[in-house]
């Protein structure tokens, strides 16, 4: 069991295969060899027996993989049994979908806040609770005790806000901001979510397939 | 100037070259080093001068980079200038924060059209274009001939639309569903947006980081 050495980039595929288990799982397969995964993933067979090998193994040779015992240890892996509680700062439109769009729960969090400067859209409903004013936050996050922080705000607005929520204790961020919190807080696990970078890749390979055309 | 030898990983790298070289750039700073902007990126200075070498390179030795002309010739190489013409398929509450909340024009696209397959929302207005039914996809590709789709659709509305816009032409997806495009029409270019998967990388993070405390 060599849970801890697994590298960041196998770890970025645990939620892949997560995903697949579970369509598989829904339509009621038992089980699942490593070709079959690999067809269905556009991997190597012997890239996912690698993969799984860092985690101790999981499945027979020969026999495939058991669905369910499987989707099950890959969610536990994942921490997807955890319930983190999570508050987004920032509920512009991307604040909004985030909150209305995922499925925390089945994601190891639960959305537990909502925080925004505008006193105008304090109060407002989004998900069964109110907008909060960001200067509620320290009194909510002694209350509450949040785990992590969903930035959902402008780079301008972000050093000020991560720094506050560092100071409160906060163990996370998932960062939609531009802010480099990574850089500036090394030891707090950050995962970014940098929408007009992958815009840009997305621009630069159209770009390419039109002039290769 | 070996512009098509740069790998991915590179590419991927020049919309945060960019993003920093047009903070600089709004600073009204006029040179920059590649140690400079190594510390200020978290990478190291060998790594960015190789970087840019895959396009011939960009400085003179010892003088350091010129701040705006780096910042052009990185968005030219991503294609920025282009205007390439994207609808958004799909608006959800997700669907309408890409709509709002991103800036197409300045990242080589310019948004045309919102659809949707809810008669309920059509016609709803959303940054100026009405919501427009996906029954009439077509005909508005026969006059608008969009470039390129935004998919905001659950995993289940995919694939019945991606055949359709594939059938009718289009040249590039981005793709915010579940749904495996590069594996299925490996010939067009996807760049994939996963929000679950990114929050479930995230909750590993955050538990690994629990664990270690």
């Amino acid at each position: 069991m060599a849970r801890h050495d697994a590298s960041m980039s196998v770890i970025k595929r645990l939620p892949r295969y997560y995903r697949f288990l579970s369509d598989l799982k829904s339509k009621g397969v038992v089980r699942v060899s490593s070709r079959e995964l690999s067809e269905k993933m556009g991997l190597t067979a012997s890239q996912i027996r690698q993969d799984f090998n860092c985690f101790g193994g999981f499945g027979q040779q020969g026999y495939g993989y058991n669905v369910t015992q499987l989707h099950e240890e890959i969610g536990s892996i994942l921490g997807l049994n955890f319930r983190f509680k999570a508050i987004i700062v920032g509920a512009g439109n991307l604040g909004r979908a985030i909150a209305t769009h995922m499925s925390f729960e089945h994601r190891g969090f639960k959305l537990i806040g909502i925080f925004d400067n505008k006193e105008s859209v304090t109060g407002q409903i989004i998900k069964g609770m109110p907008i909060r004013h960001i200067s509620g936050l320290e009194d909510f996050f002694n209350e509450n005790k949040p785990d992590v922080a969903i930035l959902c705000i402008p780079y301008n607005a972000a050093p000020e806000v991560a720094k506050q929520l560092v100071d409160l204790g906060i163990k996370g961020f998932w960062n939609f901001s531009h802010y480099d919190l990574a850089l500036q807080y090394p030891q707090i696990p950050v995962e970014n979510v940098h929408l007009s970078d992958s815009l840009m890749t997305f621009c630069y390979k159209v770009k390419q397939a039109t002039e290769n055309e």
